[in-house]
């Protein structure tokens, strides 16, 4: 009845997020800072969704996932320590202490370089600082976010076009909304090459990247780079972003490549997927590729483009499906609660 | 029945090579010299065999090959302009000037980065010069082959183990044997994924790689990884040499990847291959990859775990057919003439 257990229980909905500019090497994993900045575009259609409740004093705090056929299960106990330590650093926040139970569930391959993390954990943040019965400022929610470990968890609290700067303060910690959804209608065809996760973890992929010879070289071609996505998204020019974005892309990869030691995320669809976006390209389509920290590539286009790019990447051999997703907006409350 | 009358034909046989550090970007384009130091196993089971024959003055020289069913046939044109070049560069040395017929045949798929042209144009080298009456050293018939434009042929003309410096003079651009292939008896498992010519030739390879905001890292990491490699021939260690030649070889396609325009020759199986190499290392097997500019991966490894590398190449899907060759000797005459 009192406001507070009205809001005792609450289910948020966060997307996932394609960087444009990649995040990979921490400068602090404590406080989870990112070497460099990064720029991403929120999805519309991979999301994920999580439900919290606070549980009465003295039970303990549970994980669930919503398996794909519906059921609810106790989640994987190194997932499970990962999502108990944020709720405890947000009731922390909160000046709370109460046991919660979280559910999630993604509607998208989780693991598999598509930013499955952001989009988990801004929907716990955004969820239990809801359960708590607490307001917060999308910038106080993208450090929260943030502060889960998964950094990019910084962007997908902003919708649409969105920097996180590389601050030496923690403040600086948050993202910024560079432009929203709506400025520009950009879609993304994520060629799912393997959905199934990745064998080496991004936090792995963070610490070794500074070991590979070409990391600092990257590092110092990075401001240009951010500053041609910061204007082709300010003036929105798919011909100016792209060719920047699939350099960076492959880039990354590259010093994954030549750690100590070397990640291997590529398959070979993935050589396949990027091999068709350059003959798109010859064929006069707009489609440029980039590659999270994992096999599956993004092909971001123009509305006018995408049926034929879906068409054509589906028609791929090692492609196993695509996800058509598109520019989208902040997470939101939503009152189909998980259980 | 003069000595030159007898010595006016002559057949040759030469062996590829695979190099355990490349060579990739020239400093001199127009007397084929390496920006860095490469150093290379010369191989047995690749060869190609060339006979050169002089020809009446008045006649026009003639460049055949022998197809895979045995048949001469006239060359493309623009290989036989490649050879017809050379054939006048061999002729100008000499000091005379005749035409030639000139019949060429490879054992092993050509243009495939497998270096046939290396083997191609040592074999054409010292059957015309065979075929001329004149005696050369090794060091110049090195030099010799060089200025064909395949710097790798500088390799070729010694058997075994050869580095090839890197000099600011035209005398120091011949091979040098660091040792000879008795000496140790490693052996080359070449996994081919696509046995067909390459889409990007080395040539340009070699024109781009300066432009990748790597490759000035990769030179700064040459001379350690070459002392590795001069040690562990010396000292006949696989554990040693191995790491560093599959690290050189990632980093010189990461060179290409990421040059202006960036070049793929990359494959489903190149990934496959190294794969496989890195799983064969955790269970014991001491193997390491390499690659040429091409899609097509080297195996390196003992002789006692060849069968077993070579057993498990061949069930890989991506993986067309293996050659299974090992460590070999200097070019020869022979007396098999392809006419």
């Amino acid at each position: 009845m009192t406001p507070k257990r009205r809001k005792a229980k609450a289910t948020a909905v966060a997307a996932a997020n394609i960087a444009f500019i990649k995040y990979w090497g921490m400068r602090d994993e404590e406080l989870v800072l990112p070497v460099n900045p990064s720029i991403s575009m929120t999805l519309d259609a991979c999301k994920s969704r999580c439900t919290a409740e606070l549980l009465p004093g003295g039970a303990e705090t549970e994980v669930l996932l919503r398996s794909t056929y519906g059921k609810l299960e106790p989640a994987p106990e190194r997932f499970a320590r990962g999502v108990e330590a944020h709720v405890e650093r947000l009731a922390a926040w909160a000046g709370v202490s109460s046991p919660m139970r979280i559910a999630a569930h993604n509607n998208f391959p989780t693991g598999a370089g598509l930013a499955s993390s952001a989009a988990g954990f801004t929907a716990l943040t955004v969820a239990v600082v809801g359960a708590l019965g607490k307001k917060a400022e999308p910038t106080e929610l993208s450090v929260l976010a943030r502060l889960s470990g998964s950094g990019s968890a910084a962007r997908s609290v902003f919708g649409g076009y969105v920097e996180w700067p590389a601050g030496e303060h923690e403040d600086a910690g948050h993202g910024v909304q560079l432009a929203p959804p709506e400025y520009w209608d950009l879609c993304n065809v994520v060629a799912i090459v393997d959905p199934r996760p990745k064998s080496v973890s991004s936090r792995e992929g963070h610490r070794l990247a500074p070991t590979s010879p070409y990391w600092e070289r990257r590092q110092e071609e990075l401001p240009a780079r951010l500053d041609v996505v910061r204007r082709a998204i300010a003036v929105r020019d798919l011909e100016l972003l792209g060719p920047v974005i699939e350099k960076d892309a492959v880039e990354l990869h590259l010093v994954a490549m030549s750690s100590e030691r070397p990640i291997f995320y590529w398959q070979a669809g993935t050589l396949a997927v990027l091999e068709a976006a350059r003959r798109m390209r010859d064929e006069g389509l707009q489609v440029y590729a980039t590659i999270d920290a994992g096999p599956n590539v993004h092909l971001i286009c123009r509305p006018e483009d995408e049926p034929a790019v879906a068409a054509r990447v589906r028609s791929l051999e090692h492609v196993d499906y695509v996800i058509r997703d598109r520019v989208g907006g902040p997470p939101a409350f939503d009152d189909r609660h998980l259980f």
